[in-house]
């Protein structure tokens, strides 16, 4: 086989059976995929959640991860979001034309390797080529189906006055990592992505106390966007402490030269978390046993006043409005 | 709002919930519909299908449809080739900066129009937007969960020497319409896409007979190439004749002055279905009786002899060997 994807490969064929045998289904193999045209699953009756994310992030290698691993970190946190354990994932890719076979196959291997680690089974798949030009390298859709916990009942829309806002680690590093690696500053810094994949961090918290009000994964428009849905969403306020919000030194040091805010660079592995605060301490006891959520912390506490606005209490005490998010910061961050 | 597509509507924020809200929830509301990060469904224990399809079909309109209605119909039949009832759909688009927003309004409502019509509700979707010249036009990636009628058990494994070869309609049009549509030829012919939702066609097939072998639908590389396919899994022959192929007259005129074989010319709305001899007339008879299948006709039989081949009886009684598909006739046919 030549050594760079071919539009033969995505004309239905004989090529496009080769490279599903050596690539995905050489990862991929468990016992569901199917090379038929749906995958069969046996599910018990109850409630399933279903959820679906495209990934086109440029560069789709960076320090930290690179497109596979991203999209399976996706969807599996999406689900996990929800309290869904995540069973099953169906995986559709576009490659463009002249795309190296060795890079496909570092990404089936991230993919499978990610999917392992959140227990999730990839079964079924879809592979088309686009000529060049007509498709940036790589993308990749992912779409998933999880069992929700019998306890899970969290959404953007249950927050509560009193309740604590914890995010499960130092923030904004994947918007600053995607932001380095496409070296248009000229700024050499060491920062890798978050990406990670929750559910083990998730299904801990939900042993810890199931009156979880709201988990959500601050990717695109990271922590600041999110805060403003849910306080939207529940028709609350949120005030935040700056100085507990957790940031690393490299992160903070770009943003302070590009003169951006963390609160809105996506995060690729980072909960926010709404429970009572009377379950904050545990909750955060919890995370920091957890291989991706060392540095949690409670960042800030839900009011009744100022309902649709996150306010910001500053290091010198002044309380300042967060601005609200908008517009393009970063395109192609995932 | 613009009038076209912004990074903005892909960053996340306002602008992704306001296009959200104006376009996707507009068209596609239905209780099942989540604003949050997964769609909870309730289901009931049993087989479900599961499947993913990408649709990066160039161009995005054509005489009989668009990508759109494309992307519903490809994962609808996906399912019901496996006898599964479509229910859920997610869908998740890429789209180029500076797309027409009312071309993107145009293709969700022909997803709406085409998912009801097949009865299957669209409950999750993800939007991305791309910079201009990273991706052509647009792109989606549809997701179907459906459930499997207990007396389903088809696959491509499952023909058998004895059994009728039956195609529900005239072929090659999808694939015919595209490459009319790209004007890259001067010639001028009224061929539309057959492309269409199957699930109630093969639900009355199933209502005919519970003893089908194997249904496909004959997408990319056309029936030849799900024939060669099905030979190749079944270890069985398969003999057609010619005479007995349905090819519009528009089609196999352009086949002729282009010289392609319509065996290998795209159908989005076409299947493939083998069933033993003796329930072949009553299943044509069924078919005729359906929308989109009118022409429906026994093209051909399976045989012991020639196990993995497909052998076509000329008009003039010659046998010969369809040649093995590969290669790539016609790039982005879906």
């Amino acid at each position: 086989m030549d050594n760079t994807v071919t539009l033969a490969h995505g004309a239905g064929g004989k090529q496009t059976s080769q490279l599903i045998d050596s690539v995905f289904k050489a990862h991929f193999a468990n016992p569901d995929f199917t090379a038929d045209d749906a995958a069969v699953l046996q599910v018990d009756s109850g409630r399933l959640a279903f959820t679906t994310d495209g990934f086109i992030v440029s560069p789709y290698e960076f320090p930290g991860g690179n497109i596979g691993k991203l999209s399976i970190c996706g969807t599996v946190n999406d689900l996990s979001c929800m309290g869904a354990k995540p069973l099953y994932l169906a995986c559709s890719f576009v490659i463009e034309e002249g795309f190296p076979l060795d890079k496909l196959e570092e990404i089936a291997a991230a993919m499978e390797k990610t999917a392992k680690e959140a227990g999730v089974r990839i079964v079924a798949g879809d592979t088309k080529v686009a000529g060049k030009g007509q498709v940036d390298h790589i993308f990749i859709t992912t779409t998933g189906i999880g069992r929700l916990m019998d306890c899970a009942h969290t959404s953007g829309k249950y927050a509560k006055p009193g309740d604590a806002v914890i995010v499960t680690g130092d923030i904004g590093r994947h918007g600053c990592a995607i932001l380095l690696a496409r070296n248009e500053f000229g700024i050499d810094a060491d920062v890798t992505s978050d990406c990670a994949p929750l559910w083990g961090t998730v299904k801990k918290m939900f042993d810890t106390t199931d009156q979880i009000h709201v988990v959500r994964d601050a990717t695109r428009g990271g922590v600041g966007t999110v805060l403003y849905e849910i306080a939207d969403q529940s028709h609350v306020g949120i005030q935040l402490d700056a100085q507990k919000i957790p940031v690393a030194g490299e992160v903070s040091g770009v943003c302070g030269m590009l003169g951006l805010e963390p609160l809105y660079l996506a995060c690729e592995g980072r909960l926010v978390v709404f429970v009572p605060k009377e379950q904050a301490q545990a909750v955060v006891d919890t995370l920091h046993q957890c291989p991706y959520s060392k540095n949690a912390a409670v960042i800030g506490e839900v009011t009744a006043d100022m309902p649709g606005k996150v306010v910001m209490k500053t290091e010198i005490g002044l309380q300042t409005l967060l601005p609200q998010p908008g517009g393009e910061l970063l395109p192609r961050i995932c």
